[in-house]
C-alpha cells in the first residue's frame, strides 16, 4: 500500500477535518474484504453455504465500492461517506457471522470472516473519528 | 426490464414482507442512474465541474452495487439492505444538488439529476415499505 | 433506455466511425446480461451448478465493465473496446454454454444463456461495425 | 497480500497448468491498478486531463474486474482469461501513455502511469505462462 498512500499525499485534500491514517487503514481494509469475500463466494463447497456465497459476493461489491469512495476527495460529501460506512459495517458484520458458522469446515470461511470482522471494525473507527471532527 | 421481471418471479423468495413491485422499481431506478451518472461524469467540460464528476462515479458505483444486492435474494439481510438503501439515497440526493448546479449549462447534467433525483425517491419508497413490514 | 439514448446524443462524440445505433443495442444487451447473471448466479440450486454461479459472476462483472466503457467517449481508445469485446463475447459464449447445460433444471439458468448469448452476439455485431469503419 | 495467498492456497484449484506465483503477482499489480487509477481520475486538474480522467476511470473498472476472475478458479475458462488479460494489458498500456503526457505537471499522473505500465507486463507474463502450460 505504500503507492496508494504515497499517492494520496499526493492529491489536493477535499475532507476536512479526516484523520488520514485512519482512513487509509480503511481502506487496506475494505480492499482485503474486497478480496477476501471474493474467493470465499467462489469455494463454498456445498448447499449449507450458499447463503454465505450470496453475502460474500455483496460484501465484496460493498467494500469495493466504499474503498473507491474513500479515494475520491474531491467529491468527498460527509453524510453519504457516514452512510456508506453504517452500511459496510452492518454488511461486514453479517457476513463475518454467516461464514463464521462453517469455519470448521472451511479454512476459507475462517479467514474470510476474520477479514470481514476486521473490515466493519476499521469502518466503525472512521464513522467515529468523522463524527468527532464534527462536533 | 421484462426479462429481469420474469428471472425474479422465478427465483426462490427469501426476502419476507418484500413488496416485489416497489423493489422492481427500485432496481430499475437504480440501473438508470448508474448509467447517467456514467454519462455525466465523462461529459464534464470544464474546471468547475470537477466535483460533479467525482460524485458521478460514486454514485455511479453506488446505484450499481445497491441494484445487485436486490438480486441476491439468497444472502438477503434486512439490516444490511436498510443501511445501503440509506447510504444511497443520501448520495443520490447530494449528487443531484450537484448535478443542479450546471443544469443550465448542461443537458447531461440536467437530466442525471433527474435520474438522481428519481433514484432517490425510490429508494426512500422502499426503504418505508421494508419499514412497514418489520412492524 | 430513452433517458440513456438522451444523455448519449446529448454528449460529446469522441468515437470517429462509430454506429450509435449498433452500440445503444450493445449497451443494452451488457446491461441486461449483468442482471441476468447476478440472478443466476445466486438462484444456482446445488453443486452441480457451481460452475454456473461462478461464471455468471465474472459475466456480470465483465458486462458491467463493457457497458461502461461504451459510455465513456472521453477516454475512447478503438484498441482497448475492441479487445475488451473480443473478452465480454468469448466470456458470454462460455458462460451460456454452462447455463445450457441446466436450462431444463432451471428457469433462471435457461433465460440467462438466452441473454449471455444476445450479449455475445451484439458484441460481435459491434466489432465487425468497428473493423468496418476502421478499413 | 499475506492472507489473499493463504486464502488461495486453500481453495480447491480448478486452473490445469496455471502457475499460481505468477497469478498472484498479476492480482497484486491489478489491484495496484485499480487504486491508483481511481486516485488519479479524481485528482486530474485541468481540462488538459479530461481524456486522463475518462481512461483511469476505465482502467479501474477492468483491473477490478481482471482480479476478481483471477480469484474464481471455479468458473475458470482459459479462453475467457486469455481474452481478458489481452483487453486489460492493452487498456493500461493506452492509459500509462495518456498519464505520461502529464507525469511532469502531475505527481499522481506520474505514479499511475508507472503502475498501469507494472500492471500491463503482470498480464503480458500471466498471458506468456498460461499459452506455455498450453502447448
Amino acid at each position: 500500500m505504500n503507492m496508494t498512500v504515497e499517492m494520496m499525499n499526493s492529491m489536493p485534500m477535499m475532507m476536512p477535518g479526516m484523520d488520514m491514517k485512519v482512513m487509509q487503514d480503511c481502506i487496506e481494509a475494505c480492499a482485503a474484504a474486497e478480496q477476501a469475500c471474493t474467493m470465499c463466494a467462489d469455494s463454498d463447497l456445498d448447499e449449507g453455504m450458499r447463503r454465505c456465497a450470496s453475502m460474500c459476493t455483496m460484501t465484496a461489491d460493498v467494500a469495493s465500492t466504499m474503498m473507491r469512495m474513500m479515494m475520491r476527495p474531491m467529491g468527498y460529501d460527509s453524510q453519504s461517506m457516514m452512510a456508506m460506512l453504517e452500511a459496510c459495517m452492518t454488511l461486514c458484520r453479517a457476513c463475518a457471522a454467516e461464514c463464521m458458522m462453517h469455519a470448521e469446515l472451511s479454512t476459507t470461511c475462517r479467514l474470510c470472516a476474520t477479514v470481514c470482522t476486521n473490515c466493519a471494525e476499521e469502518c466503525a473507527l472512521m464513522l467515529a473519528s468523522m463524527k468527532l471532527a464534527m462536533d
